[in-house]
């Protein structure tokens, strides 16, 4: 991050993020945010369910001076949900019960009893903690149940929101949009450049060969990608820096994305924008395709559905893939790939279809066909085409590589 | 964790762990393993590569007098490496080159220069700070080039190792090794419960009834669950309490699981067992119920595959759902997600067919038919059964919720 930008500490609490039950969201969540948003997030920590420990942390989060603290978790109902009295006890001042805070648990809980069949009072009674706050915060409209709080402690502005991650995700951004209008936030460009078809060691010498003492670089390498991160202050000066590595990196490896933008938000927006309708049929990746398209909203506008073909019977039946082929290919092949996307583009009436027939492993490997080969197509207006795919790592691995692939097979398909 | 049980703090170092580049695999998977051991871990504290508050953060997780504290990362050869520096500021002693750390990196650089064809010389000169421990520390062998530390502070043991994901869990796991040898974990029974159908404000209720002092218990809730996790000593006292705590739960709330099979796990096995087949038919969730079936290997012997039908074209052509119920009740209906599973059935030639059809937002919804409204349709060899689910949440939390709900219809479908 340049200097002097702004700093952030963020305090998860939840017994549930430290033994093994669930892996963290609102922590990368935030930190991604944030530093988008240009702070630099200094310290993630994440504490049990202890109030020895929870507030221990959360003095130690506002001994560094940050500008900010986040804190996730712990404003449920229940005897372990503990910020709101630690926060308390930090700031030196005792839990008084909010009004607004009141008013929102009432409101909130009416809806949720009516939904779930709960005895209102009874359920009140249990979610009536969760409008007591630090004295001198304020409350935060809940996104579920629970207000969040916004408090001061010096200079550093704290806000802490509950665990449940739609709820934590949803309340932040809002205070994020709140900041702002502040102008919190420096005057930072965040620059993305997604980079598909070769590998860090290609992408690194690129960036070493040009002067960057003025941005910050990030380079992340995950799901056969490599995204470069530039960052910097808004100045002639690093934007000029900025400006001729990213020609650089066009200039030399396969760039497709300079404005951060995904293939999936890509590949979206062309079909949208052209009024075209994709189709998919899927082997190995069992649905993964259809959900990754299926996950922006307004998909509709341009997906038509598709064929999970798991079984062969499946691929002949909905698909018309020839038994014959098959039998002679294997599941597993070019024509089978090329079959499929055909018959799925047929079956759903569409004009563009993507096929991804492989062997997702762990088993079903074999010295031909072995763990991680998949077959990816893309029928078309003007014929389709089949590549060929060896992904690494395991079976989670493969799903998202190949998903990845097919996408990029189909923005490339798709009329300049 | 029952009392008396180790605990450990973990402290994880480096920039592209906040910055929305990296997501921590180290600390999840440490706190993972730990806890499988019977060590309670009170924080996991994630901090940027800076000098004053990496050495905070030693300090902060000292201060908790933990019986282990394990770090990962900041152990290469670059000035952003700063962790034996600081653990050797923390200890108040100085750094010191290890003889023993030393002919470890030298025959690991030989390794890598040869095989990246690199100068050795060069490349050493990099690497010998790897070799300096801070006074009074042990090398423990590296995995990859860079030895780790282990250290001790009072009573407390210190392990600190290079953040590159397989190099941290190889050597954490030798360690854990050692650490069973020398009987330093505890001997804990872990037993997970799982309840599908009402919240924590039900469940929470069940166990504050009874006594679980010689218990540890944590409960999570997620995509429509609840889990219970009970961990205790195996002794007779504290397996009595676990007993009555998992036989009150079965009697007051709806248990479908007490050793920790997911509905997935469940569902899966069923089918195998009975040689039965599985086809789906998803509209609003776009594939992401065959994506979940088919996480799993092996899936192809009770999965038959799908369709997704997101268009109503794809309805009515690949489900044969008539034209006139979708022009009557609307694609959001009981009627359809009835056609969607027969047809399903039908079509992939199934025992049984699942099938979604609702809004999963953010737009879309009406006052009629909400955001978060799904039907679910189970369709069997006894029939067909439809539920009207409401989910709460984002895209993505309606889509999970109500993917987990039909797993659940499912398995309650299924013969006894």
């Amino acid at each position: 991050m340049p200097p002097g930008a702004p700093r952030a500490a963020v305090v998860l609490s939840g017994n549930e993020l430290l033994d093994g039950r669930t892996r963290d969201t609102n922590g990368a969540f935030v930190c991604d945010d944030l530093s988008r948003r240009g702070v630099k997030v200094t310290e993630l920590l994440t504490v049990a369910d202890d109030r020895k420990r929870l507030s221990a942390t959360l003095r130690h989060a506002l001994a560094g001076d940050p500008d900010l603290v986040v804190v996730g978790g712990g404003l449920g109902t229940t005897h372990d949900d503990l910020t709101a009295e630690c926060l308390a006890e930090v700031l030196g001042v005792p839990l008084e019960e909010d009004p607004q805070a009141l008013t929102w648990v009432e409101e909130r809980v009416r809806i949720v009893a009516e939904r779930r069949h709960l005895d209102y009072r009874e359920t009140f009674d249990l979610a009536r903690r969760q409008a007591k706050l630090p004295a001198g915060s304020s409350p935060v409209p809940p996104a579920g149940v629970a207000p969040g709080i916004a408090a001061r402690a010096g200079r550093t502005r704290i806000y802490a929101y509950p665990g449940v991650p739609y709820e934590f995700q949803q309340m932040w951004l809002e205070t994020a949009a709140a900041l702002e209008r502040e102008q919190f936030f420096p005057d930072v460009v965040v620059r993305i450049v997604r980079v598909f078809g070769v590998g860090e060691l290609q992408v690194g010498p690129v960036i070493d060969a040009l002067p960057h003492d003025l941005v910050e670089l990030g380079i992340n390498v995950g799901g056969g990608e490599v995204v470069v991160r530039i960052r910097h202050r808004r100045d002639a000066g690093a934007q000029s820096q900025a400006d001729a590595l990213v020609s650089a990196l066009e200039a030399r490896v396969p760039v497709y994305s300079t404005d951060g933008r995904t293939v999936d938000e890509i590949v979206a927006g062309e079909l949208r924008g052209r009024g075209l309708r994709l189709a998919v049929a899927e082997s190995c990746t069992g649905g993964l395709l259809g959900t990754r398209i299926t996950a922006r909203p307004g998909s509709s506008d341009y997906f038509a559905g598709g064929v999970i073909s798991y079984a062969d019977q499946a691929k002949m039946d909905l698909l018309e893939v020839p038994a014959g082929m098959l039998a002679q290919y294997g599941a597993v092949s070019e024509e089978v790939a090329r079959a499929m996307a055909e018959g799925a583009r047929a079956a759903l009436d569409a004009d563009y279809a993507l096929s991804l027939t492989g062997v997702a492993g762990p088993d079903g490997g074999t010295a031909e066909k072995p763990v991680g080969l998949v077959y990816l197509g893309c029928a078309g207006p003007d014929g389709t085409q089949v590549r060929r795919g060896s992904f690494p790592g395991d079976r989670d691995s493969v799903r998202m590589f190949a998903t990845t692939s097919a996408l990029h097979l189909l923005r490339r398909a798709l009329p300049a």
